[in-house]
């Protein structure tokens, strides 16, 4: 069975019967139709949340054999619940875009997804789609002050950093001449868009304490110079209020179901190499004021995701988890150790072996954090005992918990191994974790910091370029703010060619971005992508419907 | 008190009790929110629709001093519901982007108004955003076709006339060079975009009379040629599925409120100049199901509004109205009379007398298809008793019924007069309307018999260019669309500077536009802004939020 037709297999519960498990009265939820709803920020109970157990799925480093880190997340929350620990998944939301490229959807796998599967892959409630008016009214502002505006700001249009957005695999888009046409089209000047969940704004909805913290953030973001050199602020366009007002639903979290009718919140989804990577801090603060337990993911491996999560968002939001999952699997361990892709599905336990530093080295990253860490074999039919075996040996002379699950296959019944271990080794924990880096660390010391304790490389290598911005930005004052790298999620190192546990590499600094409304600092190792393309046969082409609304080609 | 005072000292119904007043079952009801749902199409009944009373209100031609279309349509439907004429208000949705360029929304006003108007001119139930994606998806594929596909169409760039599109007052968007930047972001070409409500998905969408014949439509439109000159249709590019998926819940009407509580179907918003400026086919079908009244409004003056509701809209759904509402006001015909913006609110019967021709001409005008006129005068606190006698009595002159109506300073109760002459004009009405031409005339027959019909225009003189496209499309096939004129809204001739009732003129038609998946021709006469700007001072800069989420500066 593919998995739109398990989701469509199952009955899907009424929204409000989701709301009651929580204790939601139903005045509170604000309904998108009968399987989706908001919540109102009222509902968070900071009480609640300093008590709650949160658990963060992570992953070693990506591979095309998929890792499965939501399809965990999901399977992990049904077995807590099925362990009567009252758990919410916490989660983010798809975009948009890729859906017409690439088949399959991003809502989990198999039996161990959250539904609707269609919507939550589509407009779901919106969020996406505000985030995109508010960052477009934003640019609209910019160059109607730039071409004639009764509070004229000198802005040079040569040094206008803030692009439009739109949530499509659209790269006619990434580099467009704007505003030609004479006169009444404005001064000409390049741009471009980015996809919506690259957008500066989504970084901040899902950074933001509630509306006066979003609009403040708002206010803050930085789009360029003047003409003599003066930085300007959406502030200084006036433009944080009505930018907020567009974001006024986007900022409450979004209630779903998973296929086993236990409570997921799906709320924000930013990417993980130039933001925080990882669902709202509403959605996990209302996750934990509902629930006892909360799982979580942060996207890509560790070192982007896991590092982002806590350095960044937890930080900002005064959070700790108590456990950090991580996920493998036997075809990425093997690919790690050199296999090629069409051969991940044949018994070979020394590639497994041979791919087994990459799992040590983010065993070991996460550990510096000083919270548990527990292992999780995402298994496949095609894993052998044999496999199976050594990898659970490894992880025991590692020392760290390991358990296979089964996410994908059983749902929730798969994960029970897992999620007892979760809750030993959250009930394990009395500590909160320790940062990476002290806030008031240089930016290079800061760096430093993340690649030897999280990367296991050697220096950080700058360009003549990065350093003279970030000594601008120092200048600044953001000096204090967190950095968010962006680097490929491909390698632990910089050069996506580096599997497994690459060894005495250097990660190179090509330049720096800011992001003074989300508040980090990005520096940029490599090359990134923040409009996708479509590739040449799109799946847009197989994706049809009949009069009884019955989809065909999504997933 | 503002439109917004007013709004909001209003105890808002549940949509649910708005619901119950139809017979809608709640399990049919897809709620947004406690205020504003989603109907299903099988909730339209065909036989409800042949026997329901539908009222078209319409205006004479547009001055800056506003006539109050949607403030009549609304205090209207309120008046007959008071008289227990179970009546749905069915409107056009607004556009989001020119909230943010001049203060002021588009829900009616004073004390005629439908609500939650905040939502419903910001996001509303999210129909906007999915054309747009539905929009930018097609334009996604054809960029990507022209790039690199596996089924490579051999599309001429220079050829590409599909735009993608932005509900935003953004005029840096009109005119732009895409996919800039080198082999990786495709074929530099010249495109554009145009506000969402201009894009050809919109029209399509208000046209369509279910899912499949969206599907239909959308793969209909043409968007260029290859580089031997063969057309390309959005089907050869097989858009059409995915669009149509985008729009599946787009394609719902939906149900709000007026402010005394009576039901109001708001749905779809076309341009009145290049489409045909009502709201759906599917929105009015759904109030002639459930009501048995129904009133609704066409976007601009009769001449173009009217027009084009009855000759395209109401032909091809097979909808004929009972009885036709011009709307005008005193100080409207005193501005077409000659007086200047600022001396309308001072008496002066003789401007008021000059200005009547204006409206004379509207009535002879929609007397043309058979169907009975009434006129309203949507009372302003500034008209003194001679005017309106001179009105009422010019009116009688005519032999045309007339009212004066306070939806605005009233409600309903201030519609009443109104309310009854409709009521009586329906009941006189015995048959359907008699189009303005044939689908089977010749298109330049078509277009000579509405510039003589309703606008009062001696000549159609057409460019060699539009004659040329206008061949070109008779060799097409396309010979036996209807046509859809776009010309300015504020003359009646194609001069904008002409204002009353012009006489001796010609309608210059300068080219011609096809719109092959909405189903008609667009000879265009004038200069069509499809993407609007932001002012010197846009209202954005005075909109904000504060943490009980009460927005200031909007309206």
């Amino acid at each position: 069975m593919t998995d739109i037709q398990i989701a469509q297999s199952v009955k899907e519960k009424h929204i409000r019967e989701i709301a009651e498990i929580l204790n939601i009265p139903e005045k509170d939820l604000e309904y998108y139709g009968s399987n989706k709803a908001k919540l109102p920020l009222d509902l968070i109970d900071e009480k609640a949340v300093a008590k709650g157990n949160l658990i963060l799925v992570t992953a070693i480093t990506p591979t095309p054999a998929g890792e499965g880190k939501t399809t965990t997340s999901i399977g992990l929350g049904d077995a807590l619940n099925l362990r009567n620990k009252k758990t919410v998944i916490v989660l983010r939301e798809p975009s948009l875009g890729p859906v017409f490229g690439i088949k399959g959807g991003a809502a989990g796998g198999g039996w161990s997804q959250v539904i609707p599967m269609v919507d939550i892959n589509l407009h779901f409630t919106g969020d996406f789609h505000a985030i995109e008016k508010a960052n477009n009214l934003l640019a609209a502002l910019i160059d109607n002050n730039i071409q004639s505006n009764s509070r004229n700001l000198g802005i040079d249009p040569r040094t206008v950093i803030w692009k439009r957005c739109m949530d499509m695999n659209d790269r006619g888009l990434r580099n467009i001449v704007a505003a030609l046409g004479g006169k009444a089209g404005g001064i000409p000047r390049e741009t471009g868009f980015n996809i919506t969940a690259a957008s500066e704004i989504m970084a901040i909805l899902c950074l933001s304490k509630n509306l006066e913290d979003l609009q403040e953030k708002c206010g803050n973001i930085y789009i360029g110079n003047t003409w003599v050199g003066k930085p300007v602020y959406a502030r200084d366009l006036r433009a944080e209020g009505a930018m907020t007002v567009l974001l006024k639903d986007a900022i409450k979290p979004n209630l779903v179901q998973t296929l086993e009718g236990n409570p997921a919140i799906i709320h924000g989804g930013p990417f993980a190499n130039i933001a925080q990577g990882t669902n709202s801090i509403l959605g996990t603060k209302m996750g934990l004021s509902l629930g006892d337990y909360v799982v979580t993911e942060a996207g890509f491996g560790a070192d982007l995701g896991a590092e982002k999560f806590l350095n960044i968002k937890c930080r900002q939001a005064g959070l700790s988890p108590k456990a950090v999952v991580l996920v493998a699997t036997i075809r990425a361990l093997k690919y790690h150790g050199g296999n090629p892709i069409d051969q991940l599905t044949q018994e070979d336990v020394e590639a497994l072996k041979a791919g087994m530093p990459n799992l040590e080295r983010h065993v070991k990253s996460l550990q510096s954090f000083g919270i548990p860490v527990v292992v999780s074999v995402n298994a496949f039919s095609s894993d052998t005992d044999n496999e199976k075996n050594a990898l659970l040996e490894h992880c025991k002379k590692l020392g760290v918990p390991a358990a296979l699950s089964y996410g994908w296959a059983e749902g929730g019944k798969g994960c029970v191994d897992l999620a007892d271990l979760v809750v030993e080794a959250a009930a394990s924990c009395k500590t909160t974790f320790t940062p990476t880096y002290s806030l008031d660390d240089s930016i290079r010391t800061k760096m430093e910091k993340i690649c030897s304790t999280i990367y296991g490389a050697k220096n950080v290598i700058l360009t003549n370029k990065a350093i003279a911005q970030m000594k601008r930005f120092e200048k600044m004052g953001y000096g204090d703010l967190p950095v968010c790298i962006a680097k490929t999620q491909k390698s632990l190192s910089d050069d996506e060619k580096k599997l497994g546990r690459p060894e005495n590499f250097n990660i190179n600094i090509r330049e720096f971005e800011i992001a003074t409304g989300a508040g980090f600092i990005v520096p940029i190792a490599g090359n990134i992508l923040r409009m996708p393309g479509l590739p040449a046969t799109p799946s847009a082409e197989y994706i049809s419907i009949d009069k009884n609304e019955t989809i065909t080609g999504l997933f």
